[in-house]
C-alpha cells in the first residue's frame, strides 16, 4: 500500500502546527462523500490518531429558546480568556433538510468567532443522523490534533440527536429555563439519565428566585435517580447573557474529568464510545452497500410488487431477499 | 416447491373457522425462532393473506398510571356488547428483559378475558423491538383471518414502542390524565403528531372539571398543530372505571375509518406500513446474517483490537470490514 498522498501529508502537518486553514480544509475533506476524498480522510485521521484524545469533550443541549448560542458564546469566551483553545461543533440532522445549518453560524456567536483561539464549525449538512454524527466525531479528532483544549458539541435537541451527542462526549451539559414548578415534566424523557450537569440559564433579573427554586427541584430529582454512582450531576444557575456562572460550569467539568479520570471511568467510557461508533457505521454501511447491489435492487422491486399485490407477507418477502446474502 | 404441510393446512382451516385454539397455536408458531417453524409460519400467513385486512386496527398508548388496562377492558367490553369480536395484542419490548410480559396478562382484564368473543394475547417476549413488533403484526393478521373485527394493540410507551405501534395500526389513541395546566409539556414529544385521538381518562369524581379543562387545552393544541389535514384529532374525556365515554371513542374510530376509507387514505396508509415493515425486516435481517458470518466475525474482532489500541479510527475499521460484502 502506498503511503499517504502529498495532500494528506501537507494537511496533517498544517493541523499539527495548529493552522485553522488546514483544520477547516481537513473537516471539509472528512465530510466529503467522494470515494477518493474518503480514502484521503481515512489516511489523514489514521496519521493524526496519536495526537488525538487530549481535549475535554463537552456536549451541550437544551430546548429551543433556552439560549444555547448565547451560552456557548459566553462559555467559550470564558475558556478563551482562561487561556484555552476552544472548538465549537454541532450535530444538527435537520440541517440536511433545510439545506443549510442554522448552527455554528458565525453570526450567532460574533464575539467568540472573532477570538483568535476559537474555532467554530457548523453541523455537517448531509446525510442521516448517523452520518452527520460520524462526521462530527471525525471533526472532533481533527480539532484535538490541532491542539484545541476544549471541544463543545452542540445539539439542536431534535429526535435522537442528544443521544448521539452524549455518545461522543465526556461530559454532557443540559441547559434548562427557570420554571414554574412543573418544569421537571417538561424535560425530554431520558435526558435526566444522559446529563452530567444541568445549568438553569436566564437566571437574571426577575427570574433569579424562580431559577434557584428550579435548581433545588432538579438537585432533588438527580439525588433520587442518580445517587450512588461515581458522579451525581450538579445543578447550577447561570446567566449567559450577563456571563455569570461560566466559571462554575467549567469547574464542574474539570471536577468531572478528574473524578472519572482517576477511576479509569473516562478511558472506559471513550473506549465504549469508539466501539459503538464502529458498530453503528457497520450497520449503516451494510444496508447501504447491500441494498445498492443490482440483483438485490431487482429482488426488492419484485418483493414490493408482491407486498402491494397482497400475494406475500413482508416477512416472507424479506427472507427471500436476504437469501441473496448467502 | 411442496405445498403447505398438513400442520399448516389444519391450522389455516381452524383459523378460518374462527377457532381460538388454532389462533393461539398459530401465534405461538409465528413467534418461534426455529427455522422450520418460521417456514411453516410463512406458509400459513401466505395462505391466510386473502382473509386479512378487514379489522379496525387500533393502537393504544399512555404513560404508566393512566389506566390502560382498565380502559382496554372497558372499551373491549363495550365492543363485545355491541356484537364485535375483539382481539387484544401488545408490543412490550421490556417483556424480553423481565422474562415475561406484564401486558396481556389475563388477570389484568378479568372480565374481558372471560368474554366469548374476546381474544387476549400477551406481548411476544423475545427479541428486539423490531422483532417483537414484527411478531405482533403477524399475530394481527392471524386475528383478522380468524374473523376478529377490532384489533387493539397496546404499547407500554417505553422507548420507541409508540412509533412502532402507530406504524401498524389505522388509528392511534393516546390516553392522558387530567392535568394541572402544564400537562401539555408532560406528553412525550412527537406523540401529538402520532395521535389520531386523545382520551382524558379518569374523568370521574373530583377530576371531571380538571379533565374538561385539559381536554380544551389539547383541543386547542391539536387545532394549532394538526388542522388543515384530512383528520384533526378529536379529544374526549372518559372514565374507564365507570365505563363512560367508550361509545364516544368508538364512534370517533368509526368516523376516522369512514373519512380515511372514502379518501383512499386508509389503503395508502396500510400500503406504506407494509412497505416499511418489509424495509425494517430487511435491515435487521441483513445485520444479523452478515455479522454472524465467520469471516466477518473475525474481521470485526481484528477491527475492535485496532480501535481499542488506537491504531485505526472506527470509520476506517468499518470500511475494511464492509469490504467483505463485495
Amino acid at each position: 500500500m502506498a503511503g499517504p498522498s502529498e495532500t494528506v501529508t501537507r494537511l496533517a502537518e498544517g493541523i499539527a502546527r495548529g493552522e485553522r486553514r488546514s483544520l477547516a480544509k481537513a473537516i471539509t475533506l472528512v465530510e466529503s462523500t467522494r470515494a477518493d476524498h474518503r480514502m484521503q480522510a481515512e489516511d489523514l485521521l489514521d496519521s493524526l490518531l496519536p495526537r488525538t484524545g487530549n481535549a475535554v469533550r463537552i456536549g451541550i443541549t437544551g430546548v429551543p429558546g433556552v439560549g444555547k448560542s448565547t451560552f456557548i458564546e459566553a462559555f467559550g469566551l470564558h475558556l478563551v480568556e482562561s487561556g484555552y483553545k476552544v472548538a465549537v461543533l454541532a450535530v444538527d440532522p435537520s440541517s440536511s433538510i433545510s439545506g443549510g445549518s442554522i448552527l455554528g453560524d458565525k453570526t450567532r456567536m460574533p464575539r467568540l468567532s472573532a477570538a483568535e483561539s476559537a474555532f467554530i464549525r457548523p453541523s455537517p449538512s448531509s446525510g442521516s443522523l448517523g452520518g452527520v454524527a460520524s462526521h462530527t466525531r471525525e471533526a472532533m479528532l481533527l480539532c484535538e490534533a490541532a491542539g484545541y483544549d476544549v471541544v463543545l458539541v452542540e445539539t439542536v435537541g431534535v429526535g435522537q440527536s442528544e443521544y448521539v451527542v452524549a455518545s461522543m462526549v465526556d461530559f454532557f451539559l443540559v441547559l434548562v429555563l427557570p420554571g414554574g414548578g412543573d418544569e421537571l415534566q417538561g424535560i425530554k424523557r431520558g435526558i435526566m439519565e444522559l446529563a452530567d450537569a444541568l445549568a438553569i440559564n436566564k437566571a437574571d433579573g426577575d427570574a433569579i428566585t424562580r431559577a434557584e427554586l428550579t435548581a433545588a427541584e432538579y438537585t432533588a430529582a438527580f439525588h433520587l435517580v442518580r445517587s450512588g454512582g461515581v458522579w451525581e450531576p450538579p445543578v447550577v444557575t447561570v446567566s449567559a447573557l450577563e456571563g455569570r456562572g461560566m466559571d462554575a460550569v467549567w469547574s464542574i467539568a474539570k471536577d468531572h474529568r478528574e473524578k472519572l479520570g482517576a477511576s479509569g471511568e473516562l478511558e472506559r467510557k471513550r473506549a465504549d464510545q469508539r466501539r459503538q461508533w464502529f458498530s453503528s457505521l457497520l450497520h449503516e454501511g451494510l444496508s447501504r452497500r447491500f441494498l445498492s447491489r443490482p440483483d438485490v435492487a431487482a429482488a426488492i422491486e419484485e418483493a414490493e410488487r408482491g407486498i402491494d399485490g397482497h400475494t406475500v407477507t413482508p416477512t416472507a418477502a424479506a427472507r427471500r431477499v436476504l437469501e441473496l446474502l448467502d
